[in-house]
């Protein structure tokens, strides 16, 4: 199979999206959008440190990856749109193989209406998986990072620390309680779209995705917005077996622990019903675990561990330059 | 350095495009374009395959990579206006390396009056640039490939084949004419954006950037609109010091030597004199190559020699997947 026959067999018989001008076959892909914002980000997979074939399936790994970028869109409260998927690819994988990673993109892609619009294919040592989404949102209605105000209240969708937990338990061949609920965390989480999309425009909420753990994306509304924040960490959602695991691992994974690509965010207090609503209304769980306050000259997050004491919640997210 | 300062040091501290609502900064960039199409491309350069540290600085892998994604807008006719840079960072890079890659993509990106506006660093084995562009054409004015009618011209812009002559001049220590100007095509390549944008809209073309070769351009302008053509081998433009080269080498280079990012069209014989002032306007080599024709069955390139017979031009682009 050469270059350009790989391409057809990826190539999508048509479009979703009735704003695809031209999609895959030329120099560059067209579309039309001329009411709403257009939102895109980019986030890269590389074998060995992102992803390994001996943990996860081909169509997996292509399944998480999408995901991962949705789940950025969702956090910008954008709807997906498209995706370009450039790949560098290794001889000691097999067309087929990258097909199934292309299998997994679509599948999650096709839940989403989206269309693989472009990309490139392209030789190298190891597996480069590079994905550029894009999505659409609401003139002036993207929900930032900078969106938290003091007095609002943090909260979390659904439960955290699972990915991590499903990861362990596919390296650690000793038995486990929901084994398969937390292996289907780790490998085909579910990005929070519905729950984004559902969020009332008029209400005004700061977003992040959880991909790198909450301290780290706490962090970054808190410095974002120029405030603080403590979170409760009582409150904090976890799987109701999720204490089967050591404590060190459980406070480990719950709070540096990425790639949950849960929601965390904040809103005013007087519009919590309201996010409540919205999540009864996507079936999805909604915890609020902390508050936000301005600290003159520091945006911090912290732990209440209920003693009075506020402990500092250092960032500790993976760091690729270290 | 870590990740989140190194972010910093590549970030801009303003954008040019007025069309940015939100670049670096949050869970992916917003911006917004109400009358005009949007095209998209993606293109990725890995360390080995496209460049060589020993032949090709840091600053000029950056430049030459984002000139390779311009030419793909310049082939669509697209004015640029974003990109977005993924790179995977192994650990025989510096991060001062790093950054001058960055800077040379920042110097031909300004020049465009581009802004960068997302992207993500991770952690690998090899150096994979992977390069997101974003541009603006007119309403259904993008050129596409499939435009080519029997009759039509072929074109092509500036000379052939200097890319490769100078990859082979930096890689040979021999003494060469016009050194200079050949590894200076190697390594800053000049996109056709400024001809391409010329182009009046109510002229009808056909357009690809010769990026692997105008045999494999060519033969993409063919299938996608159904015809033939022919190229005349005395027409094809190279370099007035060219002929020092062997004539093997002359002949693989003009063909089939690719990163010239010169374009390659089609235009009716009738507006072939616009075609002709726009290259005079700014200043570039325009050159008539050849012919299109319709054939039964067939979309072929041919080569004529001057001898009545054509020769088929079989493509041979660099491919990936072999």
């Amino acid at each position: 199979m050469d270059e350009f026959q790989f391409i057809n067999t990826i190539k999508q018989n048509y479009y979703r999206q009735s704003s695809v001008v031209k999609g895959i076959g030329d120099d560059a892909a067209v579309f039309r959008q001329n009411t709403k914002d257009i939102v895109t980000a980019v986030d890269t997979f590389v074998e060995g440190v992102h992803f390994r074939k001996d943990t996860m399936s081909a169509y997996d790994i292509g399944f998480r990856a999408l995901v991962a970028n949705i789940s950025d869109l969702a956090a910008m409260g954008a709807q997906p749109a498209f995706y370009l998927v450039s790949i560098v690819f290794p001889s000691h994988w097999s067309p087929q193989e990258v097909q199934h990673i292309f299998q997994g993109m679509k599948a999650i892609g096709r839940s989403y209406n989206m269309d693989l619009i472009g990309g490139d294919t392209v030789s190298g040592n190891e597996l480069v998986l590079t994905i550029t989404v894009i999505g659409y949102v609401e003139k002036a209605q993207a929900r930032y990072r900078h969106h938290a105000r003091a007095g609002d209240i943090v909260f979390v969708t659904g439960t955290l620390g699972d990915s991590q937990a499903g990861y362990h338990i596919i390296t650690n061949q000793k038995k486990y309680k929901d084994a398969a609920y937390y292996t289907e965390r780790h490998r085909r989480p579910v990005p929070r779209v519905d729950f984004a999309l559902g969020i009332p425009r008029t209400v005004r909420v700061a977003l992040n995705d959880v991909s790198d753990g909450i301290a780290n994306e706490a962090a970054e509304i808190a410095t974002a917005s120029d405030v603080s924040m403590q979170l409760f960490d009582e409150a904090i959602p976890v799987h109701e077996s999720f204490h089967q695991f050591s404590k060190s691992k459980q406070y480990q994974w719950k709070y540096f622990g990425g790639e949950d690509f849960e929601l965390i965010g904040t809103v005013a207090a007087t519009n919590w019903d309201i996010l409540v609503d919205t999540a009864k209304r996507v079936n999805l769980q909604l915890t609020q675990i902390g508050k936000v306050f301005y600290e003159p000259e520091y945006n911090h997050v912290y732990i209440n561990k209920g003693n009075q004491q506020l402990e500092r919640l250092l960032q500790k997210g993976y760091n690729h330059l270290k």
